[in-house]
């Protein structure tokens, strides 16, 4: 890959919406598979980059949220990358286990086919 | 692929921000590559999967976005997934030329590598 510029990083150079969050897609490093999607706060953005432990914001929780840190499916970063528009972020990762709470590799499970919802994968074993 | 279970499929059963927009990633059929994400509403959803065009809302313009319908760069869907929490969707593409305004392949052309941005990939000619 050629490198075609450098300049420094700083989170709040990102744009978050009214609740200060940034939504960052996660992608199978290996598979490129998309696994979630979750959302960041300018300090996960920091705390991910510093740990490489994918870590996002629970808006349900209102707290950090260590991706797998009580289920032990942990992503670890491999690439953090930004969109043009730097309001989207796209970790690539490597994921331990299925990235679902519902125990399925992906979040997204379903496929809408012909007005018809179908499941693609069933949960992990 | 094994079919577990199918349900129909109403754009209403989706969950939607307060602004009624649900956000949606585009991935690449063949190179699974992440082309870009924006965002629908119940609406978009429903002339995506009637035309087969991918069509977003815009926010800016507070109008439909048929993406590629002004440039001819045009996603065909090839397959609509929803996730877990039925508040993101994931559209599988033929992306004809380049998904983003700066005429790159990927909107997420920038890496973020030890404190520095990297830009990963140029423009298409």
């Amino acid at each position: 890959m050629q490198k075609v510029f450098t300049m420094s990083f700083d989170p709040s150079s990102l744009t978050y919406n009214e609740a200060g969050l940034i939504p960052c897609i996660a992608q199978d490093e290996e598979s490129q598979e998309i696994l979630m999607m979750a959302w960041m706060n300018a300090e996960s953005v920091s705390r991910t980059l510093q740990t490489n432990k994918v870590t996002y914001w629970s808006r349900s929780r209102q707290s950090f949220w260590v991706k797998g840190e009580s289920s032990g499916h942990v992503q670890q970063l491999i690439d953090l990358r930004v969109d043009c528009d730097r309001d989207c972020l796209l970790a690539v990762v490597r994921q331990t286990g299925p990235a679902c709470h519902t125990n399925r590799r992906s979040c997204f499970y379903t496929s809408i086919q012909k007005d018809e919802e179908v499941e693609l994968m069933q949960p992990m074993m």
